[in-house]
């Protein structure tokens, strides 16, 4: 908060008017991350905010280079039992079916309509990859906004009998704010589909559109009927997972980050580009370890496998964030 | 300005604190555009501003939505008598030639050691891509950042005899100053490298790496000892021109744009995607008529092509810029 009101008191003194205020003010005292609780991965976060922004010391990035990247699926919200998009895929399978008849007798989609997760699981990632093109592609950028939109807004996940959108972590939306309060510009990394998560990332993150980096089918430009018109295509143009989240950093935000939040073997080069260089660096890794309140789950889940990246996080410093012993709070209140 | 104060203002109720000003302080009333005459295309930029700006009318626009875009090569910068990559790629080619013999008796590479712009032009689209592919990959992301950087430094315009940076357009400089102070974010969008541009843009525009949308080749990560690397492949990733222009828009800003910016053909389809659409919406054409400060060319130039585009301002009622006429100085002071 502090530097809120330094950039305040800049501001006033760019613009020659006179700013009084009492640097006492309540809430700049109280603390930026409530739902933490006061363990190792608190500390580490306030240490390194504190040192980064600390003019004067060696330590010091300037706000224009303090870029915070966060893994989605498992680092921001709910990846259990299946990654959200694939229960959209699945949803929307079941809403297209009455116009393909051939559906159901056609894997991988007689396996959705059959809620056959086991022949689902089959059918690879290949089956995934028709299965996304059947529901992602053939339509306008807009329309699909439009679709995932609407989804999102009435789907409910079966556990917590919640939208999505409120499956997200608390302590996660309370540290997005914390780094953005001291000047960082924050970042989603996601295996996801970059426009399966723009329309709604603002809103619940606040992270706008242009701070989305994610995976993307290919898209054309035509003028229809005299309208411009972005049109969706069945092809893949990137994944961006593993290996090729430094390719998607680099092509979006164009600067190394100083800091990574993610939470599976995904991860796992996103936080050794961020951490393994000069200059002051914090990456750490969410580890699912709450049955009760959310899941417990790592290196041998199916989904957000955590192998690797904890070895890794071992060797290199990052820190391991034990959801069970380190966050007061998982949801927001409803 | 006013919104400046408007946002100091706003800033200060949030925080709770107390500000006077005198809002008559008097930079604020003065002209934000000085190096623009008094003719159409200012006045079509105030208005456009003033605009989208009032808050409580039918075509306000929220800062959040307020997203301008420029073309680079001849509308932020001199695109004559060659764009400023190429005479980039053709110094490098001439460096690197102890290395390569062989390129003494081979094409393209021939036409460039000899200074041979026919045989160059003659090599086409395909021989300007190999020469691109031996000058800008097979290095990592680093690498190059330095090459650009440090020819930058050292090359000069052969007409103006200063820096390619220093042959920017003054009065877009206050366009994108202008822009920002009324809480637009103002993106390059460009046919030209996106990792070419980015190591000068902030410091010569302040356009942020991540506010940089530009043609790429593939790059790939890898650990190379320990060290985490992005390596530069010789293999086009996204060519960011004409229709590809929206499409890398809509893939790095994820919003449509209510400005843009061109000065070429090649930038048809982006004031197409940018104001063909419902709400308020400025499209603006720098033409470039002053042979006697800059240059002087339209339909039949090789560099930079306005000719549809030309068509297409008539019918759709963008703001031809007549540089001769509206521009009142085209560089900074040296």
């Amino acid at each position: 908060m502090f530097d809120l009101f330094k950039s305040l008191r800049r501001l006033a003194l760019m613009v020659g008017v006179s700013v009084f205020f009492t640097p006492e003010v309540a809430w700049a005292q109280s603390d930026p991350l409530p739902s933490w609780n006061d363990t190792a991965p608190k500390a580490a976060i306030v240490d390194f905010v504190e040192k980064v922004t600390k003019e004067g010391t060696a330590d010091f990035v300037p706000a224009s280079q303090r870029i915070a990247v966060f893994d989605n699926d498992g680092t921001l919200w709910v990846e259990q039992p299946m990654y959200t998009q694939l229960a959209f895929v699945i949803d929307r399978v079941k809403a297209a079916a009455p116009n393909h008849p051939e559906w159901a007798t056609t894997q991988p989609f007689q396996a959705v309509l059959e809620n056959d997760l086991k022949a689902l699981a089959k059918s690879g990632e290949k089956g995934l990859l028709e299965l996304v093109m059947a529901t992602h592609a053939d339509m306008t950028v807009s329309q699909f906004e439009e679709i995932v939109t609407s989804w999102l807004a009435e789907a409910r996940d079966h556990r917590f009998k919640r939208p999505y959108t409120e499956l997200v972590y608390q302590p996660m939306l309370e540290l997005l704010a914390y780094l953005r309060a001291n000047g960082f510009q924050t970042f989603i990394v996601s295996g996801g589909g970059i426009e399966f998560m723009r329309p709604w990332t603002d809103k619940v993150y606040g992270v706008a559109p242009n701070e989305v980096v994610g995976s993307s089918i290919k898209t054309r430009f035509e003028m229809r009927d005299g309208n411009p018109t972005l049109f969706r295509l069945p092809e893949v143009n990137f994944v961006n997972d593993g290996p090729g989240k430094p390719v998607g950093i680099n092509e979006h935000i164009g600067m190394r980050p100083i800091a990574a939040f993610g939470n599976s073997d995904g991860d796992l080069e996103m936080l050794q580009w961020t951490t393994l260089r000069p200059g002051p660096s914090l990456g750490m890794l969410v580890h699912h370890t709450d049955a009760e309140r959310e899941y417990a789950y790592d290196r041998k889940s199916e989904f957000g496998h955590l192998d690797k990246a904890l070895d890794a996080a071992a060797v290199n410093g990052w820190t391991v964030i034990d959801m069970k012993a380190d966050w007061k709070r998982i949801f927001p209140e409803q």
